[in-house]
C-alpha cells in the first residue's frame, strides 16, 4: 500500500478527532479503511439507532459535526513548518512493528494500529530496526536511575536505538545514557511532540528532537493526559525488540508497557531490586508470573535481543566418542556388565576382577555418561552402550 | 524396617569409617545393606585387584583394618553421655526425606542416603513435618541478613521448623530468628555435633542444641571440612519441604544446597536483591536459568510450601451465566452475528439496527468474553456461543 495524500489527509483528520488509541476508531479503520469509516462518521448512525448512544460517548453525537469542521491540509502544513511530519501506514518510514497492533487487543479500551503518528527529528523510524524499550519508575531510586543509564548506555553504545516514554526517572535516564554515548534515542510522548512535558525534562526532550526523534499519537498541541499515556504505552513496546522494566511498584504504567510488549510477543524484561523496595515490587511480581525474564544488565538485554526466536539445536555426543574415551580400567567395568538382566554390584566386581569400591565408583560415572543403568538394584547395560 | 542393635552398631562404625556422603559407600550400602558392605570391606577385595586401586583412595587400602579396629559400642556409649543419638533408617525418629537421597545422584561424589545422622537436642526429626531450609552467603549483607531473619522469623512463628547449616551470615540470622519467636531451628553442621563451629557462633548453636536440634552425618570429633559441607548442603535440602536462598554469589555453597533441592523435587527458592550486589548474583543467575522460584518474603515462601505438589483445576465459566448476564443491547448485537460465515462490522449494524460505534464496543467486548470472533476481517459466533 502507497500512502496517498487523501489517505494522509483522512489519518490526519481522524487522529486530532480521537483519543489516541481508541479502540473503536482503531479497529474500525483496521476493518473498513480510514477512507470508509471517515465517510460513515460523517453520514452518521443509521436511523434505528438514534434513540440511544450511550455506549458512544467520547466519538458521540457530533462525531460529523467535528469532522467537517477540521481542515487537516492546513495542520500539516503547519506542522510542517515547526519541522513535524505525519506519518501512516504505506509510508516508507512507516514502522512495520506497529502493524502487530492489529488483532493485539485492547487494554484500558486502548489499542489497534494508530492512524498515524506524528514524529519530529532526524531518525528515520523506518530505520530503527533493532530498539530497546527502557522503562520504569517515574519516582526512580538513585538504584533504578543508575541501573536505567548502564542497560540504555551500553545498548545504545552497540547500534540499538533507546526508546522510553521521556517521563521523570528511570525513561529520562534511559534517555540521557543514550544520548550520553552519541547514541539513537526515540522518546514517544503521551502529548503532542511540538511540547517538552514534563518541564523539568524540557532540555532533553528538546536535544531528542534535535539527535534523535520524539513521536505521538496524539496531533500537535495536545496536552498529556491519563488515556494517552495508556496509549502511548503500547507504541513503545510496538516500536521495540522488548522492553525491559528497570523500577516499577505495584500497578504502574510502566507494567502496563510490559504488558503490552507481552500481547505482542516481544521479549519482555525485568531489572530485579531490593525485595525491601517498592519501587521493585511490581518487577518482582510479574517475574513471578513468568511473563518477564529476569535481566541483571545490559548484557543479559542484548543476549535476549540477540537471540530472540533463534532455537539452536541441542547437540548430542556420538556414542563411540564416549566409549573411546573411556579408560582401560573404566573400559573393563564396562565389559563385566551384562546386556540383558542386571546384576548387583558385587557380581560385576567379581567378573571384572576388580575392587568392590573401584567398580562402584567406576558405575556411578559410566550411568552419568549414560552407558549402564540400574535397574532393580543391579546394573545393566543401557541402550546407548548396546546399540 | 525396625532398626536392630547390630543394624545400628554396624552403621555407626561405617559413619566413622567413611567421609559423609561418601557416595561410594552410600551406593553400596542402599545396594547390599550396611551389614553386608561391611563385611565385603571386611573381607578386602578380591585377588585379581591387589594390583592397583587408585580409584578407592579415602577408602583405601586399609579399610579392613580400620573397621576391625573400630568399637561402636564404645562411641555410642559416649556419645550418650554427651547427650548424642545416633538415629539410622528405621528408627521412629528417621526423618523419611533423607530417604529421597537414593537415587538422586552425586555431586561433588557426595550423594546418597547417610548411614546414619548423629543428633543433639530435644528436637525429634521424624516430628519436623514442616521445614524450610533458610540458607546463603556467609558475607551476608545487612539487607541479606535482615530478609533472612523475616523469612526464618515469620515462617517459625506459623509452626514451620526453620532449617540451615549454623554458618555465619544467612545461616546463623535465620536460626536466631526463628529462636527469638520460639520457634523451632535445626542446624546440620559439617562437623560433629559435639563441635560448636564456628567459634563465634558457639552461644547460639549452644542454644539449638537446648530447644532444637544440632545434626550432622559427621561423627563426634570430626573436624568441619570442605567435603563435609558439600555432604552436610544435600541433608539439608533432604529435611525440608523447600529451600530458600537468600544470598549467594556465583558458585557459591548455597547454590550447591539448592542444588540439591531441585534433584530432590523440593521447592527451590531465592530471593532477589539488587543486581549491583555480587552477593546476589549466584541467585539471579538460578532464577533466569529457571530452577529457582523468586520469593519476595516469608508470605511467598508459605505460599509456594502450602500449595507444594497441589494442582487446582481451573475454574471454567459457564457459558449459560455469561449468556445471561449480557446487558439487552449487547445480545441485540450477539444476535446479529452470524452462526457461519463471518460478517463486516457494518453489516452487524446493520442488522442489529445500532449505530457503528456502539456495536464495535460490543463486538469487542463479546470477543473477550469468547462468544464472538473475528476472521478474515469481519465477525461470526464463536465455538462457546453456538454450542
Amino acid at each position: 500500500m502507497i500512502a496517498t495524500d487523501v489517505e494522509r489527509l483522512t489519518r490526519a483528520a481522524l487522529s486530532r478527532l480521537a483519543e489516541p488509541g481508541d479502540v473503536r476508531l482503531t479497529s474500525l479503520v483496521e476493518q473498513l479503511g480510514a477512507t470508509r469509516v471517515h465517510d460513515l462518521l460523517v453520514a452518521g448512525p443509521g436511523p434505528a439507532a438514534q434513540g440511544d448512544r450511550r455506549d458512544d460517548q467520547g466519538l458521540a453525537d457530533d462525531v460529523a459535526t467535528r469532522l467537517v469542521s477540521l481542515d487537516p491540509a492546513r495542520e500539516l502544513e503547519i506542522a510542517h513548518r515547526q519541522g513535524i511530519r505525519f506519518i501512516i501506514p504505506g509510508d516508507v518510514e512507516w514502522p512495520t512493528g506497529l502493524d502487530d497492533l492489529s488483532g493485539a487487543g485492547a487494554l484500558h479500551e486502548r489499542g489497534g494500529v494508530p492512524v498515524g503518528l506524528w514524529v519530529r527529528g532526524p531518525a528515520r523510524l523506518s530505520e530503527v530496526t533493532s530498539a530497546v524499550a527502557v522503562v520504569g519508575s517515574r519516582a526512580a531510586t538513585s538504584y533504578g536511575g543508575a541501573i536505567a543509564g548502564e542497560i540504555a548506555g551500553e545498548c545504545a553504545t552497540h547500534r540499538m536505538a533507546v526508546v522510553s516514554g521521556g517521563a521523570f526517572g528511570v525513561d529520562i535516564a534511559a534517555h540521557r545514557a543514550a544520548l550520553a554515548v552519541g547514541g539513537l534515542t526515540v522518546g514517544v510522548l503521551a502529548c503532542g511532540v511540538d511540547r517538552y512535558y514534563p518541564q523539568s525534562n524540557a532540555d532533553l526532550l528538546r536535544r531528542i528532537a534535535e539527535v534523535g526523534a520524539l513521536v505521538s499519537e496524539a496531533a500537535p498541541g495536545c496536552a498529556p493526559q491519563r488515556v494517552r499515556f495508556l496509549a502511548r504505552n503500547r507504541l513503545i513496546a510496538a516500536l521495540t525488540a522488548g522492553t525491559v522494566v528497570v523500577e516499577a511498584a505495584s500497578r504502574s504504567g510502566a507494567l502496563n508497557t510490559a504488558n503490552w510488549a507481552t500481547r505482542l510477543n516481544r521479549v519482555v524484561m525485568g531489572v530485579p531490586g531490593p525485595v525491601t523496595s517498592e519501587t521493585s515490587a511490581g518487577v518482582h511480581e510479574q517475574l513471578q508470573a513468568g511473563v518477564m525474564q529476569l535481566v541483571t544488565g545490559a548484557h543479559d538485554v542484548r543476549e535476549l535481543l540477540g537471540r530472540s526466536g533463534e532455537e539452536l539445536a541441542p547437540q548430542r555426543p556420538r556414542r563411540r566418542d564416549v566409549r573411546d574415551r573411556l579408560a582401560p580400567r573404566q573400559r573393563q567395568v564396562l565389559d563385566a556388565v551384562p546386556v540383558a538382566g542386571a546384576v548387583p554390584v558385587d557380581s560385576v566386581a567379581r567378573v571384572a576382577g576388580l575392587g568392590l569400591l573401584e567398580v562402584q565408583a567406576s558405575l556411578t560415572r559410566l550411568a552419568r555418561a549414560g552407558l549402564v543403568q540400574q535397574e532393580g538394584g543391579g546394573w545393566r547395560l543401557s541402550g546407548l552402550a548396546r546399540a
